[in-house]
């Protein structure tokens, strides 16, 4: 079963908690032992898992791959000006599979899923598949 | 199904677009729903998905990791000189899990499959396999 | 089939490896042809294949790491002071998917599977998962 979230974004960069998107799409499906694979269907938006808890874990964690890999550099050569964007979306992953065991995600007691943003705002749009 | 792609890299750092190799392995399967699962044997270079429209992306992508991860410091100590390239690798990820349906790739618009050559030119072996 | 791995690491940023348990537990299942998945339960250490011959390799990895992203910076907000870890996370990945072939797990001459720890040292476990 393939289908598509869509996530709307607010700022040029930021992390989106979409765990319960994600979560509804589990338990809609009834599936109890599984997989479950997300994927982004952009070049300038990743997908990760990190902690969700304190809003400022992911606000430092933009910040600082602001300063490692800035939006303007003089060396870039895309006319499009979101070189920046397109590495963050590399060195964060586009896909993310996750496990499914008694009718939910597996996942440690901090841990939320991401849409990381790098390029917004806009609207975004997961593919996600759910197999057994 | 297991199957090994082959990739001759050109350069030491370079981003090899492999979709037309990993497209025609799924279409030659004749899987219509399912995923493919791409792994590089090799410690120095990954798998990615980006920008495939305008080479410039690819092209700044690997200039900067460059300047983030210098080929060259004092402090590294792995005889080959190539450390470098191996934290380029896990940065990137040597793996790629990617979405079949209605028999074809799940991609967005302006997605291509790359093969991130850290430390070449080098030929390539990446692994591919099909389920359903 | 879904079982734990414990895995003790005993400095604060370090690469261990991991690759005879999760080996054990695919000769274990005696799976000949599919997949191993493994997630890290935790927001701060990671999941990576690189080289495991050469030891200085991982030591390397991680000093530059620390340079990169540091572990402290007066610019981070997150009051645990381990900001560097949740990105070093979301870097490295938390997850990895591997291929089993002819009972096996297909992987290059030099690679071996690493937890990446982030901030230890401490008692971590990953979540392993054998489909065929």
């Amino acid at each position: 079963m393939i289908r598509f979230l869509e996530v709307k974004t607010t700022q040029r960069t930021e992390m989106v908690n979409i765990g319960r998107q994600v979560r509804d799409a589990v338990l809609a499906s009834g599936l109890t032992e599984g997989a479950v694979h997300l994927w982004s269907m952009h070049t300038t938006c990743a997908l990760t898992v990190n902690e969700s808890a304190d809003p400022d874990v992911a606000r430092d964690m933009v910040w600082k791959m602001g300063e490692l890999v800035p939006h303007h550099e003089g060396s870039y050569r895309h006319g499009e000006g979101n070189s920046d964007s397109h590495l963050k979306t590399s060195l964060f992953g586009p896909g993310l599979s996750l496990l499914i065991h008694r009718g939910d995600i597996i996942l440690g007691t901090w841990q939320g899923i991401f849409l990381a943003e790098w390029d917004g705002p806009r609207t975004r749009s997961v593919a996600l598949r759910i197999s057994s």
